[in-house]
């Protein structure tokens, strides 16, 4: 049985719900097809199953080791990171000139899932090189980019994106390193940082660091932050690597990923560290906030991992796990003992952890999709339409992912039972890898401020009636097919109470209860996940079922116990069976409660505000 | 700072919404008096948070260690242990004649929350002495007692129960070990049990079990399984210790409470093993119901003990960590940075921990008062009443207190960003120590099974109706609250659709579709504990109103900015406020939520069920 993401419904979303075989009508990916997705997905999940996945429960036990400023990995990690270079996994998405395959994002994307499920520790080095890489790629001279760029592409390099200080998390204006210029048009950069994913390891010789820095004379706040380029180890001209005064100071000890080493930096301990920027002064959160996304969605794609893998272990364990009997021998002690997944509890958590898998997965991928349409848009006015989507799913990509991952993550340690619990079994580690994904790329209480306070005051709200009027298309289809209508119902409803809760914002943004929006941003951000998640199982369901109408033609079944037959009986009709039941639980049983979660928010009580400091509690 | 537990609250809880004082007019308590129970939960607070609080993460880095088959607890628990039986916290509310102190069992459940949030882990230890003690008490022999009883009483030896075996676990009709008769009245005992907690530990120099066996030619199932008293070392009729053939095989590694022992344990691998019935043969099951409450509150107690200490942790964390700028001067980089709980989202989180928390605590403490009345009734039908509250209200206890507790510890993560995700700072042991308590005892999977399968069914629903009764009569009073009317508009909505989601449950239970019932009997939990903590929250907030009033009118504050001032200065005030916005918190965000909720359960979809395996994910 599959363990780490279910291949089927990747294509679903991929072939059946997405078409991105479409792409290849493109100039830019004229050369694939969708054999060639499908070889690049079938290759990804073997290195994932037979490289990273067995390194996954090591690295937790092993964790990374600090000793003498050095980091070092789990040593099982450095094979598969390895084979992940040789097979250029690293760069599948970038453009041939810098050494990348050219894929689609969105095959990537699939491609990451089953990388992520089997070891997402060990996914955090590749991934926050690429990160480092494309920035340099798109804002680095020609000449810095031949000294680093190519071997970071290539894996050979490590990068990373250095932002975190003690004193400046989510307020990252609150820097304090500082860049100083050397005359040369280099920067002497001094000032620690903390919380650096991948700062050091001995995965790569050289390690090329992304860092935030206040150019001395500028401006305060956010406006004057610079981005350099800070290799730990400096080309030389002639091509020798020198010592560019970059230490570690320590590694975090943490509740999971422990197999990413979290690093203390220290920039300039001897006043020889030089940076070299990118782009211009001063623009450096301009700068970070184009790579953001990226970064952003890949957060999200953390959680949709962890939860498939999460689902699909909790699945494969209550087919396996024989323990009581069936309810309707609930009194009869010598009736047959049966596998979990008999007990309709424990089919009700396969099924929220299904649903939700599932529309964590459509997210992503469309995420990912909607990135290669901008890319590849005939003009400014698609791009623009496509760019705006990605803007407003990815809060949602990476605040729902995080969040509801972890929730099924959770669903899997249930399911599990007491084993659950124990280090013996995989899905406690899940949960543990998982908690960091609400944290790290900005909090989820910044995605949400990011969707409340920015996206939905963009053009007064332009990208959200885009969003809205693209749904609204679909469900003119879906309206039409009869046997979804009352799902369609409470779709409806749910949408309508979003657009409601949405003016409603929009209203008090410009009120002197301005407040009040950030105060709920947070549920906000949540029910418009909801929704967004019941829209997209809503539309799988409908392509569903039009393929299981189809199947059932084909067998010339034509009434109830006829289908239920090929239900049972059919692999293929079993799978869209699975789609429409899926989005038929997460629509009646979480979008039924948009009226409500639509009233909590414009309740607009505001008890959280007024309480006193000490209303709290007491001293 | 307090960080355990606010104490303030507490009381409020003990002398202002129950009034427990009230018990010393009892026989059973007259004795006692409020300076006494206030004394002890003085005495507990410093205990818990001098002894047992600094062992809590050097119990969670040392953990337990097993060598040739002896278990080492964390080297600091010793002191800390002793200090506990020293002080008679163990049987803090036990009759004096097994040389207990004879408190009410409210103020000792108000002691344990203390001891539970500086280190549950340790907690576990005369935990399970106690049960086994108290099964003792019940259902031994005066013999049985006089060798075992007083030392387990006094935490001079240990205690645990026996029940999980590898394929009997919440089916526990399904175990193995064997009782053979050996003739003299006692029995020897054959067989294997796992997840013992405290089944092997240097913190005693005996430990009894208490067993669950089936007899040699016992009937199947849990009709034919009985209880047995099997201590490790044996006391022979000259009063000296022998071993009686009880072997631990390991312990588990777990994801959590490193502290506690988890054990698997052998009985009578040399055939030496003897145990001793307790109550009658067969009667096994019975007993362990008759003790299985005071084992789901204090799991109960757990879920409370860890969101208590995750909130006041987070409370101050949020009051000392500087970062970011107040929403008004967000865009002007040289504005003052300011503690994070300046900022609304993570109010709002400390209000959800805040309502959650002191809603988890009502709870707990009413279940525990209801004991008491019940223990104190004048007559049959006044026992009966209170012990019927109290047995609807522990499958709530546990499973609502065991997942709002870990929600809690989440949220507390979330407040403390990347800083919670570290082992340097508390928060993350809090989370991975509460998520066994969704698991042991009783998943809570079985706690709502129990409700809707057992306490729903008993005498036609007269659990039920009694408590609503109950609470028509409370909400009578409150209902003349014009201060409160918002929030009473909402509760009575909830209320009713609980009433009407409990009837269609009673519907549907007497028809073919009798499994819809038993589909949604989590989610039927989950809405009954929401109504449930409201309804404290609620009650709650009706007497702080009126305090709160009485404070104004003493201040002469008759106009909102007066009375605003008297709140800013007065801390009673505070207090009070504090406590009507938990209420209108909890209310308006959770409770407004009630109809959808009752609606996603009357959905009475069956897709979980109607899906074939298949269909959740293709082999």
């Amino acid at each position: 049985m599959k363990l780490l993401v279910d291949e089927r419904d990747a294509k679903f979303v991929l072939y059946e719900h997405l078409n991105v075989e479409e792409l290849c009508n493109y100039p830019k990916y004229q050369e694939f097809s969708r054999d060639m997705f499908d070889m690049a997905i079938s290759e990804a999940e073997k290195l994932a199953m037979n490289e990273f996945y067995p390194t996954n429960r090591v690295g937790d036990l092993e964790g990374c080791k600090f000793e003498n400023g050095i980091v070092r990995v789990p040593q099982a990690f450095h094979r598969a990171y390895q084979k992940y270079c040789e097979g250029g996994w690293l760069a599948m998405a970038d453009p041939p000139e810098v050494g990348g395959q050219g894929f689609p994002y969105v095959v990537a994307t699939c491609c990451i899932e089953f990388f992520g499920a089997a070891n997402w520790s060990l996914c955090m080095y590749p991934g926050l090189t690429h990160g480092a890489a494309r920035l340099l790629y798109r804002y680095g001279t020609p000449e810095l980019q031949e000294k680093y760029m190519y071997k970071m592409f290539s894996g050979e390099w490590g990068g990373t994106m250095c932002l975190t200080e003690p004193n400046a998390g989510s307020d990252v204006g609150a820097l304090r390193t500082k860049a100083i210029r050397n005359g040369d048009g280099t920067y002497r950069i001094e000032g620690q940082k903390i919380f650096i994913s991948s700062g050091m390891h001995d995965l790569t010789e050289n390690i090329v660091h992304m860092v935030l820095a206040r150019i001395e004379g500028a401006p305060p706040g956010t406006k004057g932050i610079s981005i350099f380029l800070v290799p730990r180890l400096r080309v030389e001209a002639d091509g020798s690597l020198v010592d560019n005064d970059v230490t570690c100071l320590g590694i975090e000890e943490k509740m999971g990923i422990h197999g990413s080493a979290t690093t203390v930096l220290s920039f300039g301990e001897n006043g020889n560290c030089i940076g070299y920027l990118m782009g211009e002064e001063n623009r450096g959160m301009r700068i970070m906030f184009d790579m953001m996304n990226e970064a952003r969605l890949s957060v999200g794609m953390q959680g949709l991992a962890h939860a498939s893998a999460a689902y699909l272990h909790a699945l494969q364990y209550a087919k396996e796990r024989i323990q009581g009997t069936p309810l309707e021998k609930m009194k009869d002690p010598a009736a047959p003992r049966v596998p979990i997944i008999q007990h309709p509890d424990v089919r009700r958590m396969l099924m929220f952890m299904k649903s939700g898998t599932e529309g964590l997965r459509a997210l992503m991928y469309l995420a990912a999709y909607c990135i290669d349409r901008a890319e590849v848009a005939q003009n400014d006015e698609e791009r623009e339409l496509f760019q705006g989507y990605v803007d407003l799913l990815i809060p949602i990509c990476k605040s729902v992912g995080s969040d509801l991952g972890f929730r099924i993550c959770e669903t899997a340690i249930q399911v599990y039972g007491g084993y659950g619990y124990i280090k013996e079994y995989p899905v406690e580690q899940f949960l543990r890898d998982c908690k960091i994904a609400s944290i790290y790329e900005g909090t989820n209480g910044i995605q949400a401020l990011d969707l409340v306070g920015r996206k939905l005051t963009i053009k007064r709200g332009q990208l959200f009636k885009n969003a809205w009027k693209f749904s609204r298309d679909v469900m003119a289809k879906i309206r039409k097919n009869r046997r979804l209508r009352d799902l369609v119902a409470i779709y409806d409803e749910a949408q309508q109470m979003l657009t409601e809760t949405t003016k409603y914002f929009g209203l008090k943004g410009m009120t002197e209860e301005f407040y009040v929006p950030i105060l709920y941003a947070k549920p906000y951000l949540d029910f418009f996940g909801d929704v967004t998640l019941g829209f997209l199982l809503l539309w799988q369901a409908h392509i569903a079922d039009k393929k299981l109408q189809q199947i059932f033609e084909d067998h010339g079944a034509k009434d109830p116990a006829a289908q239920r037959k090929v239900i049972e009986t059919n692999k293929s009709a079993a799978f869209y069976y699975g789609k429409i039941a899926s989005a038929r639980y997460f629509i009646t049983q979480n979008l039924t409660q948009a009226r409500g979660k639509a009233r909590a928010i414009m309740s607009g009580d505001t008890s959280p505000l007024d309480i006193p400091e000490a209303g709290f509690a007491l001293d």
